[in-house]
Order: C-alpha cells, then sequence, then structure tokens
C-alpha cells in the first residue's frame, strides 16, 4: 500500500484538447461573468491569498472524523479563516471591510469551510439585524461588540414547533416594572427555539425573537439581546438550556442549536427599540414602519438565490470536466469508448445547467439593481416597488434554489457512480442547495405569496390601474388574449412564457373568484386554489429569467464583448430558452397554438444548440474561473486528472492505513471460523 | 440537562384523530398490500421476533461515529443480524432457508442495518452467481462455503476507469499452460476494480470478471474465483492491492472497496465454468447460452424496482404522518394553524407519492410474474419473451427508482426544516434510493436499451410481425393513428398515455430513419436521436404502470376485496391517473386534442381527489404496516409524538453530553478574549 500520491503534473490530454478546440477566449469570459476585468483580478487575488497554504487532502480528512471532532474541528478553522481573512484586511487596506467581515462567508472562500461556519449567521444576519433594529446608543453597547468578535452572537426565531408564521411563534418575554427587567420563558417543548445556526455550543449571546406581554397583554414578536453562555466559563446561563439539534444531511458542522429558557431575566434595554419600545413606566411605543423588518429578509433571500446560481456554476464546472475526461461506452463499436460528453444524452444533462447557472446569476444581477434603487427609495420614504421587490426577490429565490438543486442532482448523476463519492464533493453541494429550499422562507409559501401578488396585479390590470413594471405583461395580456404568430424567434419565447404565466394567472384568479361566488371564504378559496397559485407564480418567475436573458445577451452590453463571446453567449441563450420552453410546453401549448412541426423544430433546434455549445463546454466553465480549492472535487479539477485524484483520495482513507482491521479480529474472524 | 425521554406514552391527538375518521379497515389494506393475510401475520412475526430487543434510541447513536468506527459497527451489527436470523430459522423451520439467508437484506429487515451491510451482496448477488456460473464440482467445493459464511465473498466488476461496458473492463486473466493457472493482472490505475460492496475490508474472496487471454488471444470478459486475502490472519495475499475507496453520499458503511493484482496466480479451476470453459490444453470452450448471465440481472433489476417502491412507502408514510401532527399558518387566521395536511399544496407533495408507492408496487409485481413465467419458459428452452421481460425489467427499474428517489425528496422537503434532520431518517432514505439510479445499469442506458427496443417493435409492427404483448398497442397505434374522443375515462388516460408513448416512438423512429438516410451510421444516428429514444421509454413505461394498476384496481381482483377497501384504491388509481397525465401534458397534447375545458376538468378532478384522499391518507400508509423500527424516524413513528422525538434525539447528541466544549476552551474563548 503506498501513500505517494498518484497524481501527474500534466493536465488530461482530452481536456486539454477541449480548450485547445474552444471557440473563444476564456478570459474573455471570466472578466464578464466576474464583472469586469478589475474584479476578476480582486477575486483572484483574494483566493491566492487565502488558498495558498491550504491543503486540500489534509482539509477533507474532516469527512471521516466522529460528529464532535467535526465540530471542533470546524470551529478552529472557522476562526483561523476569521483571523486570515482581518489580516488581510489590515495587511491591504487597513480599516476598510471589503475584506473582512465583508467576505467571510462569500463564495470565494466555500472551499476553506469545509463542513460550515458555525460563526456565518453572525457576520451575515445579526450584524445586519443589530443595525437595522438597535438604537445608536444598544448598537455602541453590544452591536460594536459583535463586529469585533469579542462576543459570539446567535439569531434564535424559528422554535420546535414553529417556523415560517411568526405570530405562531411562543416564546414569550413579560416585561416586570418592578425589576425593569424582561422575563423570558419556554412555555412548552415546541416553544424551544431549534436551528439557529452556531447556537448550540458556539454563541454566548442571541438574538431571541419572543412574544411581548406587558401586563399580561401581547403586543406581537419583537427581538431581544439575550446572553445565553457567562463570557468566561462558557458554561449556560442560569435558566438557560442549550446544546446542539443534533446532525443533519448537510451544514454539519455549523452547530444549529435549541434554546429554551426557564425565567432568564434581562435588563429593559436589552429589547432591540430602534422602532418599536417600552418605556421605563411601562408604556408601549409601536414601530412605525414594519416594512423596514421584511426589508432585511428581502436582501437575505437576493443574496441566497445569486449564491444558488454560483453553486449550480460550480456543480457545473465538475460535471462539465468529468463529462470530457470520462470515456465510457461506445457510440460506435469500431471506435474507442468515447468521452461521455459525445453522447448526445449526456450533453442534455451537462449543458443546460451551465446555461441556467448563467440565466440565473444574471437574473439576479437585475434583482439586486432592483433592491439597490428599491434601497435608495425607501431611505427617502417611498416604499411604491416594495411589493413588486419583495415578490422578485421571493420567485428568484425559488427558482434559483430548487432549480439549482435538481440541477445540481443531475450532474451528480451524470457523473455515475464516481458522482456518489464524497471526494467528487457533488453530493455536499447538493445538500447544501436543497437546504435553501427550505430556509429563509419556505419555497411553496413564498410561491403563495408571490401568488397573492399575481391576484393583485390582475385585478389592478382589469381595473386599469398601473403595474410595476415586472408584471406589466399581465395587461397586455388581457388588453391583447391572443398570442398570435408563433415564430420561435427568441423574443417570441420570451412572450410565450409570459403567455402562459398570464394564462396560468387569470385561470387561478378566476376559479378563486368561483370559488368566492360559491360562498367560500377568501381564505379557504386562496387553499382551494393553491395549485395553479404556485404554478402561475412559477411561471411568471421564469418569464422574468427569460427576459433578463435576453435583455443581457442581445441588449446594449453586447457592444462591450467580443463577437466570439456574445455567439457563446447567444449559444447558451437560444439553449436556455428553447429547452426549459419545451419544459414547460404543457403549459405553453394551452396558450400557444404550435403545430406539430413547430414543436419538432424545437426540439432539433435543443440539439442543434447541444452540438454547438458540446466543443465550448469546458472554455465555458473554466471562464466561471473556480479555483481547484473552491471546487474541491476530485471530479473537476482543472488539471481533469479525475482518476488519479479518486484513487489518492481513496488512498488516504483512515481505514486503509492499516492491512487488517480490528472487526476482523473481534467480530467477522472469529464468526467465520465458527462457521467451518 | 436532562437524558430522561419526553416522549408520552399516548398517541398524538391528531393523529387518532386521523385514525377514527378513515372510511375503511386499516387492516384490511394490510393484508392486501402484504399479498393475504398469512403472509402478513408471516412478516409481522419476522419483525417482532428480529426487533423485540433493538434499542433505536442505542441504534442511532451510530450516526456520530467516525467513519471507521461506523464500519467496524456495521460489520458486528451484520454479523448479529444474520446469527439471529439463523436462530429463527433453526427455530421455526430447520433445514429451510425462508429466513436465513432470503430475509438477510428483506424491506422488513432495513431498520436493522441502519448504515448498510457489507454482506449484503455476497447473498443477493454472489450466492446466485456462484449457483448459475459454477460446475456443480465448483459449487461444491466453494459455493457451499458461502453458503455457510465459512468465507466472505464479494463481486469485482465495475473498474475505477469502466462500468457499463463490460467489453472496455481492463483486468486480465492469462492463462499459464505449464502451471494449469490463470495469472491475474491490473494493468493501468484505470483497471482497479472499484465499488464493489463488502470488498474493501470484509471479504477475503472475490469474483472477479476479468478479460480471459488465451496465449494472447483475447476471449472476452470471464468470471474467476480469487482468494483476495489470507484466511486465518486476513492480511491480503501476495500481489493484492486491497481497500475501501472511502466515504460516499450514502451505503456508508458497506465497505465499497477497490482491488489491484499484480500476477495474482489462481489454479485454472476457480475460472466459473459451467458455460464457457478452458481446458487443460488452453483450448477454449465458448459458452452455448448467452442469455444465462443476464438473466441473473434482470432479476436483480426486478427487485430493486420493487425495493423502490417499499422505499418510497417508506417515505410517504413518515410524510404523510407528519403531516398530520404539525401544525403551521393559518388558512383563516382566525383559526388556531391548521394540521399542515390540510393546505392543498401539501396534499399535493404527500398524497401522489402514496398513490405512486401503490401503482409501482403494483407494477413491479405484474413484472414478477412475468418473470416467473419467463423463467419456466427459459428452463424448458424457450427465450421468445427475454426480450420484452429485460426491456420491462428496465423500464420499471429506470421509473421506480428515479420517482422514488424524486418523490421522496418531496417528501422530505415537505416536512419542512425537520425533514433536513439525521433523525427524520429521510435524508439517509434519500440518498439510498437515488444511488439505485446509478447501479445495476444506469438508468439512461437502460432508456436507451429499452428505445432500442421500442425502435426494432415499431418496425416489426410496421411489417405485421406479432409483438410482445406489453408493446402491442403499437400496432394499434399504427393501425389506428387517431386517438379518437377523449372522454376522461380511467380507460380513457391509459389509452392516452399510451398514445403518447407510441407518438414519442414514431417521431424518433422517423428521426432515425431520416438520419439514416443522410448518411449517418446507425450508431452515430442512434446517439442524435437519444432523447427522443429515452423519452419514448420513459413514456413506454409510465403506459405499462397506468394500464397494470388499471387492472388491478378494477380487474377481477378486487371482487375479493370489500367495497370501502375498492373505493380507497379507486381513489388512488384516479389520482395517480391525473396526477401523472397532467404532469406528462406536454407529450399528451400533441396526439390528443384535449380542450380547456378539458383540462380544468382534470385539474379540478386532481383537487377533488386530494380531498377524497386527504381524510384516508393516516390510514392508508397505516395499512403499509411498517414497524416503527423500519422507518426509524422521529417525524414517522405510529405514536405521533414527532416533536418529543426529536427532541430526545437531539439531548443524545454526544457534543450535548458536556456544558462546555473543548474547542471553546483551546479555540474560541481565547480568540474572543484576543479581540477584546
Amino acid at each position: 500500500m503506498s501513500a505517494s500520491s498518484v497524481i501527474p503534473s500534466t493536465v488530461n490530454a482530452d481536456l486539454q484538447k477541449e480548450r485547445d478546440g474552444a471557440s473563444f477566449n476564456s478570459e474573455e469570459f471570466a472578466a464578464w461573468w466576474a464583472g469586469g476585468a478589475e474584479q476578476l483580478k480582486f477575486k483572484r487575488g483574494i483566493k491566492e491569498y487565502m488558498y495558498k497554504d491550504v491543503d486540500l487532502a489534509a482539509l477533507n480528512q474532516v469527512d471521516y472524523l466522529s460528529h464532535e471532532d467535526m465540530c471542533e474541528f470546524a470551529v478552529k478553522n472557522s476562526i483561523n479563516v476569521a483571523k486570515k481573512l482581518r489580516q488581510l484586511q489590515a495587511e491591504r487596506n487597513p480599516g476598510g471591510n471589503e475584506y473582512w467581515p465583508t467576505l467571510y462567508d462569500s463564495p470565494e472562500l466555500w472551499g476553506l469551510h469545509k463542513v460550515g461556519n458555525p460563526f456565518t449567521v453572525m457576520f451575515v444576519m445579526v450584524i445586519h439585524a443589530l443595525k437595522d433594529q438597535c438604537t445608536p446608543e444598544q448598537y455602541e453597547e453590544f452591536g460594536k461588540r459583535v463586529e469585533r468578535f469579542e462576543v459570539s452572537v446567535a439569531y434564535a426565531q424559528t422554535e420546535l414547533g414553529h417556523g415560517t408564521y411568526l405570530r405562531g411563534l411562543e416564546t414569550r418575554a413579560d416585561y416586570d416594572r418592578e425589576t425593569d427587567e424582561f422575563v423570558l420563558n419556554t412555555p412548552s417543548i415546541t416553544a424551544y427555539k431549534w436551528w439557529p445556526g452556531g447556537l448550540g455550543q458556539c454563541s454566548n449571546y442571541s438574538i431571541v425573537m419572543a412574544q411581548l406581554y406587558i401586563d399580561g397583554e401581547l403586543k406581537g414578536p419583537h427581538l431581544f439581546y439575550v446572553q445565553v453562555r457567562e463570557e468566561d466559563t462558557h458554561e449556560p446561563r442560569p435558566g438557560v438550556h442549550i446544546g446542539e439539534i443534533g446532525k443533519k444531511m448537510g451544514f454539519l458542522a455549523v452547530n444549529n442549536g435549541f434554546l429554551g429558557m426557564k425565567n432568564v431575566r434581562i435588563p429593559r434595554t436589552r429589547m432591540l427599540m430602534r422602532h418599536a419600545k417600552v418605556n421605563r413606566d411601562g408604556t408601549y411605543v409601536k414601530s412605525p414602519a414594519d416594512a423596514l423588518t421584511y426589508f432585511a429578509m428581502v436582501r437575505t433571500r437576493c443574496i441566497i438565490a445569486r449564491n444558488m446560481s454560483l453553486i449550480l456554476a460550480v456543480a457545473a464546472t465538475i460535471g462539465t470536466r468529468y463529462s470530457a475526461v470520462r470515456r465510457q461506452s461506445p457510440i460506435d463499436p469500431k471506435l474507442p469508448e468515447p468521452q461521455i460528453l459525445d453522447h448526445v444524452t449526456q450533453q442534455l444533462k451537462v449543458i443546460p445547467e451551465i446555461a441556467a447557472s448563467l440565466a440565473y446569476r444574471n437574473a439576479c444581477d437585475y434583482l439586486l439593481e432592483l433592491f439597490d434603487a428599491t434601497s435608495r427609495d425607501k431611505d427617502q420614504g417611498r416604499y411604491e416597488r416594495l411589493p413588486e421587490l419583495h415578490s422578485l426577490s421571493c420567485a428568484l429565490k425559488v427558482l434559483c434554489s430548487s432549480d439549482a438543486a435538481a440541477g445540481i442532482e443531475r450532474l451528480r448523476l451524470a457523473c455515475g457512480g464516481h458522482g456518489y463519492l464524497t471526494s467528487a464533493n457533488l453530493g455536499n453541494i447538493y445538500v447544501n442547495a436543497t437546504a435553501a429550499c427550505t430556509y429563509e422562507g419556505e419555497n411553496t409559501v413564498l410561491l403563495l405569496q408571490i401568488g397573492r401578488f399575481l391576484m393583485k396585479s390582475w385585478r389592478a390590470a382589469q381595473s386599469g390601474a398601473p403595474l410595476a413594471p415586472t408584471v406589466s405583461y399581465l395587461a397586455e395580456v388581457q388588453r391583447n388574449p391572443e398570442f398570435g404568430v408563433w415564430t420561435g424567434s427568441w423574443e417570441n419565447l420570451v412572450k410565450a412564457m409570459q403567455f402562459a404565466a398570464a394564462n396560468k394567472t387569470r385561470i387561478a384568479f378566476n376559479n378563486l373568484a368561483k370559488r368566492l361566488v360559491n360562498g367560500q371564504s377568501e381564505e379557504v378559496a386562496a387553499n382551494q386554489t393553491g395549485i395553479e397559485l404556485t404554478q402561475a407564480a412559477e411561471l411568471h418567475g421564469r418569464a422574468f429569467v427569460f427576459h433578463s436573458f435576453l435583455t443581457e445577451v442581445t441588449g446594449a452590453k453586447s457592444k462591450k464583448r467580443s463577437s466570439a463571446l456574445n455567439r457563446v453567449l447567444e449559444q447558451l441563450l437560444e439553449l436556455y430558452l428553447v429547452n426549459v420552453t419545451l419544459n414547460n410546453m404543457n403549459n405553453i401549448l394551452r396558450v400557444v397554438a404550435l403545430t406539430d412541426a413547430d414543436l419538432n423544430k424545437l426540439q432539433s433546434r435543443l440539439e442543434t444548440a447541444l452540438t454547438k455549445l458540446r466543443p465550448d463546454a469546458v472554455a465555458i466553465v473554466d471562464g466561471f474561473d473556480f479555483a481547484d480549492e473552491q471546487l474541491n472535487s476530485t471530479l473537476g479539477s482543472y488539471d481533469g486528472n479525475a482518476y488519479e485524484r479518486i484513487f489518492d483520495a481513496a488512498m488516504s482513507a483512515p481505514l486503509n492505513q492499516k492491512s487488517v482491521p480490528k472487526s476482523f479480529h473481534e467480530h467477522l474472524g472469529p464468526f467465520m471460523k465458527s462457521n467451518l
């Protein structure tokens, strides 16, 4: 048994051939994808600095640890990453924040947090929540401490028995006027805080959402800043029952925790009082602007959506490179087994996911522009575009998470058995992506919210009221309900998807109306129409992605790109539009009269697009510019030495360090002997 | 922190209410599902015996172990299960085999093999392969030893660089006439045997598939029986490089292994010579019947398909019970939060999976009948039905594995955040199910094989040749290509799916023909038509499932069931047919002229079916009769005390056994202090 590496220092010949044969410059793609040459350089600089002394093989040994050891590792590792990033900040721009903490959980550093970072929530959510919800004095008192990482803080909202519906939360905070304190209690098992990242063993404070009671009167859910462990000993504070919720499918070491409280007392000034307030005498002052709370959630959803488009790109990179390296199943039995990327069925599993990453990343960029614009509006007290932004951020959060998860799993399956290996990293990527279908707004709940927005918009359109730009097509379809001629042009495909969305909106609207006429309450009718509402919402999201991708590829920005790059982007657009159109034909055929010949032509366009993109597939994923450390995949490394890496990874498995395992001596050997 | 259980001894009230309100008798369902009252009693008896002293909470601690400890545990555990099952056999029917080894890996015992059984392959495949491929003398010499478990044997076929395409295997066995031995070699890294279950550290012998060479002349892949470790010391034999392939997404402790060989010599009589032979003088005798080899694979696929329908039923049981227990998101804000099963969108996630389990289990039963009939034919030298059986077993293996995997994931997501907990067991069920999409014939490869069978059948039908019964509808569609009137009856839905399958077959056939006319070789043309071939294959499989489910529910067997049970089965049939029809409307609309009113009616039938099945959902999954040990899910236990079980499981997590973790003292504490 040899421990020395078998990985050659050369690039796999098949992969090199792909790169040599590409029709465009990967570097130009990379600069475009990164948002400009400067951005690309910046990102590469970060990765070079942060990954320079990372030994992936050593890091990956963490997969073999016990849960406890894995969690201990993650604490140590996450702190090291924080130190290193602060160091980088100090070296390059002391006093700034573009490295620390901004990049702590950025896609560039995903490769460093192999089994999760228990402190992610603190820097992605807690700090922002404190900024939004603390008075200046409060932020000075404890917000700044979080920034300096003097304390470790979780965000405890979800309870064992309660999730989405905040008004259903049971944890209570009663104001005690005598002592000027809140008394926090967990009245039942279902009221235990459950799931907060880092809460288990890694936090000594937590933001806690609890029902505020004053003189026994309910004031609804509010946020409190609660010390849960002693700063010096880390022992749980009196009345605090805290720990981790146990093992999960993924996010193995982010230390999701539980929290039960029995008469835990905090000073009145530890309620976050920027908006709502409780005065010393117990008088309650309502928040003047509820929208401010939910605006922070919108931001989080935008980031999740964008991250999902990137995680899909990671998986697509792995799947594409492996498909160029793996040879299997002859097309012509007289010839050697081809690269599996030559099988058309394989092309259909891999290349559309590349296109989907682009389409979604691009749609999210448009969403973030809308977010910034709406954010500026909001700061000036203008809230008109909030509902649209809310709805669109929900739509992209849903589509990006669910389509990324499904796409990643397709890519994993496209890698055959080896895709099932932990060292391929696709399984880990999958469990991370699929979690996003549930956290920060469960996808079906969000789709139903979008559905409600579509109902309102449809009604508004009927009454001639103005519509938000991203739903204005509903009014157009109302004015002109005939689709007209099918041409199959890109614009026509976008229009078809809009018609499908509008038509499903119409059907849902009519069924809802019918149910109301039949005497159902609005709530019951909405529930009964739930399936069509979610379908309309999904189609609406797809129509937006279609439109924004078309705009990006064919619009003014194309003038800044070379014709070679534009050609590739146009082919990706063609593939994406045709493939998603075919997959949604059940809804499109209800509003667009496509002939059999039209459908055959679309199928043929799908096959042609795959054929055209096939020679550029590797160069495109190279353009995503993921470092090997970000991919961390035996199947997807830049050099394409997949087999050697799988082999190497296997050799380092702990069981392979001994020639005979203990279980032989203790169990298998004696058992077989007894059967002789 | 308390270690005592919080689980009440009563059944959750919401769940009890569901049971009390059911319209039929769960026990009658259970007997029907089990294949009769006697079978139900037999299965319950097994489970009672085998699970009586199993402590699930203790067993589940294995989730927290290191990989190495988990693997060691699995060896010990699997041997204990074998001992217990042999004991049961000895007590109830000495000398028989209905308990041992038949049930070693049966669905009834899934709950015992929490992290996998490294000896499964030995009893599911190796013994059958030896029976099929050994001469009587060989079986006497080493086959019987396997039966007695005196040795532990793996089945090594797949290589690091080679899977499906057996002729591409590189491992070679050269006959050495001088010593009357075969010399086995692994000529490259890609030739390493890779993946065989149990091979790593748990086997001392292996069946090895290798290219047979005599005097340097290739005779193709053959099977050899090779000793890989010493029987007494378990040390690898000279020239043998053996170990495990490292961690995977699932099947964590089945000890998938690798094997490299350098001049490993075995006696000539260790080639399995029932069919092909090598004589002492080196003359080679070809196998007279290749079909016999692939018949064993057909059997394995039938079993996989059936197991997948059952694993989907397991997940549906968990999802349904939890949906009755969990209350979330008001329908009417004035009322308490409802059971989530009252949300129509939740019903759509859960109830169709119950129906799909039934439809698939039922289709697999028909398949197994065909298998038995074909098996009897084969024993009498009649091979006519083999291609049909092969094709149908592929179709059901593909559909059952891919739809079970997708359905399980939908069910897991339907359980919200808690579905992500390891203690929910849905994640584990998922990774087991999705693996079946790849092993024993990768799904796309199988679909392409079915596609070829459909092309042959279509051509045969055109020439008026007789067709196998399960494809006879192709000839009917050729004779009468107009669908005729849409009535929406169940028979009409079956016909619509057959028309969709036939139409896609026709399209693929014509495109293939066109490509041949245009000068493409048959192989290249088949590759280019791959997408449509796989689509036709999938639709063909669906048409079979439709037809067999309709036959089961409405056919002669219905007379043996009560009208209450028949009513429920009819509703499940209605739901299944309508839902799958709607999901395949993109293909159906190409051949059946459904109006908008027809489509709205189907949607309304879908909603009605969900409403009607809603009150019986819990009673139906009760009728699947899974023991809590089989489900092993905090969310799905019979008593419905989900929250208390989640709570209990969390309390037993290792990190919760100390109030302060080591990492605080070593890393987090000093770090935070340094930031003060």
